[in-house]
């Protein structure tokens, strides 16, 4: 007998989608505010709609045959059906914003925070060319990252553009760039020297190695940085990218934004589909990669619809964040149960009064339950108290004769005698 | 070029989302009222885990291997693997009180409110063998689709035990139960004289046949179709089904619900697995098939721990719900955004003012979204009207010299200068 989840899935319990509805919560209500819309796709697609979308990562999609012989997989993200549902339907408003907290699967092996199933939630401007709408999606991330009480970390900002530049300025044939990024990419945990030794491994020059090297060792703010490249950078997509750079930065300076958003010219960001800016969140002093990756996707829709159309955006990486909230013991709920008020019966005699006490508070928006499975008195206690419900209303005989229920507010263990209207009001 | 989702699977815009939350926001909000929690089992199950539950149906199930040659499934519903969930954690506090709003799959011809991915939304109680946690799990269906404004609906109540009973007495053969019961489930659908046909076909004597029928002919209100039965059922399981029956009916009688819920012997429901009480939901007067369903237990979860542990619940027909109040005109969100204001900025030099308003907009917790694809004034405005967005605050150099701004209501028309403090009271 099975009773486990598939490897890498989950099972949730209350106790754990409370946690994780506080956090989508929150999310969800920036997104809203910045005006994104909620939309669904499948989580089944044909496979060729994501076929040749997401580089060496295609491995890890779940593919399979249904009973007619069509090829069909899951989802492994949200960005690439959301491109083939905008050219599905080109009556849509644009810009078009929109917003997914949706599952997405991947054959990958389970670790800290990767699962095979877990949730993304994304977030994307659809339709616009312009540098703000980019602006408006880094935005939305610091909000989110402020509102879920994150102090130290840092948006990282990158531009396809300027790496490729960087690139062919040292000479990189554009053959290589893909392997040479993924190194790039790298610098973080491997060191420059590391870095250094893969690029050797993978035959480019020492004059492009120090070349490279150079850039990715070029300090200060952004103004400094940007002042830096410009110097170096004069080739026609560097000097395009580095005007994207300096808008992107001015719009988020303007945006009265915490200033925790930093250029950072090795952030190379896997994703085959990035064309323009690239972004990405990183908590400092916590071993744990990215919580949010986005960037630039002008290309990506333009695969189904025949005709480019401009879009930017960027996912969450919700489960990570959960998993570091825990791990810092952030004020998440800790409860096992939304409801609010264990109505007791002190025996069957009262049950009926129970009832009806409870339907009073259910009519009145507050969650509660009563004894449903012939629980002596001291079990209903010990029932509330381990789920972590609140309030206990007590119906007794004596309560009964006069019109009253006790209330025990188990957080501060006082209890008393009240009626119906004022137990409503305390715990409302 | 494809750019549909997989046939009998949906991509959901804003337009259709923001309708379904709705519904399924009201449809939470009474789980929660009543005590229920919510619980997310993974959508792929190991196959065998749903293999044997569903009878017939298991047809339907998309089933597939993973790289590493393990058979798995996508979930068919949501029963199953709570089931599965209650065997892997057994020290969860009982009774235990779940719902579920998420996607199942099933393989199934594409049709009137029938699609290949669908949502359910399950509520159940586990861990009572009260009735009266059968009585809650009505309730609750009851105050669904009260609130949902349905009038004229009718929740049929039926117990297995009642109708294996009935099958005993006329003396068709256990083995027989089974095809017996699809064909008096057709009730309505084909009539009595359809129901005699087939049974006829299924090789029942006239003797046996007119005794069923005599017993689906069975009127009167609650109280009356059970003294009529009382009369008749003397054998074990049907005194024992009737005392369930005499007892739910009782119950919610005492919880005050409006009288929706009615007896009728001849429900049959098709799933495999329920052992007493079973119930559903119908439209009076629109054509469809129930729109919820559910009933007691208490043996599948047993299939998983190896103890049974007795449980009830129902699984509302969210997506056939939709469906007819679409087609009855019920008063769902007609817009396609969340957006409350547009900002709109009347020229380039003002674009920098609205992205101020937006943030203190935002800040303030109103969904706002301003000028993102450099749009002229016209083509702003024009986005709002399509989109159904109220509010248009429009900043001109005439608005920014006086410190105010233009607020527009698109529904009235109006038009007057205010100042943001006025304008933000008016659009929260």
């Amino acid at each position: 007998m099975i009773k486990q989840p598939p490897k890498g899935m989950r099972d949730l319990l209350p106790e754990e989608m409370i946690k994780r509805n506080y956090v989508f919560d929150i999310i969800k209500s920036v997104f809203i505010k910045y005006g994104f819309d909620p939309l669904e796709s499948p989580s089944v697609e044909y496979s060729e709609v994501l076929e040749g979308k997401y580089g060496e990562e295609e491995k890890l999609i779940y593919k399979f045959k249904d009973k007619g012989g069509r090829d069909l997989a899951l989802r492994y993200d949200l960005t690439v059906p959301l491109s083939r549902i905008i050219a599905a339907n080109p009556n849509l408003n644009k810009p078009f914003k929109r917003f997914q907290i949706s599952r997405v699967w991947r054959y990958d092996r389970p670790g800290k925070g990767r699962y095979k199933e877990f949730w993304q939630c994304d977030v994307d401007v659809v339709g616009s060319d312009s540098i703000l709408a980019d602006a408006e999606i880094i935005a939305v991330t610091i909000e989110i990252m402020e509102d879920l009480g994150f102090k130290d970390y840092t948006v990282r900002l990158n531009n396809r553009k300027i790496l490729n530049s960087i690139l062919e300025s040292v000479g990189v044939p554009e053959k290589k760039y893909n392997e040479v990024l993924i190194s790039i990419d790298k610098l973080e945990r491997i060191g420059i020297e590391g870095v250094k030794k893969e690029l050797r491994e993978k035959e480019l020059s020492p004059k492009q190695i120090n070349g490279l090297s150079s850039f990715f060792d070029i300090s200060g703010n952004n103004q400094q940085i940007l002042n830096k490249l410009k110097k170096t950078l004069k080739n026609g997509k560097g000097e395009e990218g580095l005007n994207e750079m300096y808008e992107l930065v001015s719009y988020l300076d303007k945006m009265g934004l915490p200033k925790k958003y930093k250029i950072m010219v090795s952030l190379a960001r896997g994703l085959d589909y990035y064309t323009g800016p690239t972004f990405e969140t990183v908590l400092n002093g916590v071993e744990m990669g990215s919580v949010s990756g986005g960037g630039r996707f002008d290309k990506l829709i333009g695969k189904f619809s025949g005709t480019d159309i401009p879009a930017t955006g960027t996912s969450i990486g919700i489960e990570r964040i959960i998993d570091v909230m825990k791990e810092l013991n952030f004020d998440l709920p800790k409860q096992k149960t939304l409801t609010k008020v264990l109505v007791v019966n002190v025996d069957e005699s009262t049950l009926q009064d129970c009832i009806k006490l409870a339907s009073f508070l259910r009519k009145n928006n507050v969650s509660c339950q009563f004894n449903l499975s012939g629980k002596k008195f001291g079990k209903q206690i010990k029932y509330a108290d381990s789920l972590g419900i609140q309030y206990l209303a007590i119906i007794g005989k004596e309560e009964l004769k006069q019109n009253k229920v006790t209330l025990k507010d188990m957080v501060t263990g006082k209890q008393r005698k009240v009626n119906k209207e004022a137990l409503l009001k305390i715990v409302s």
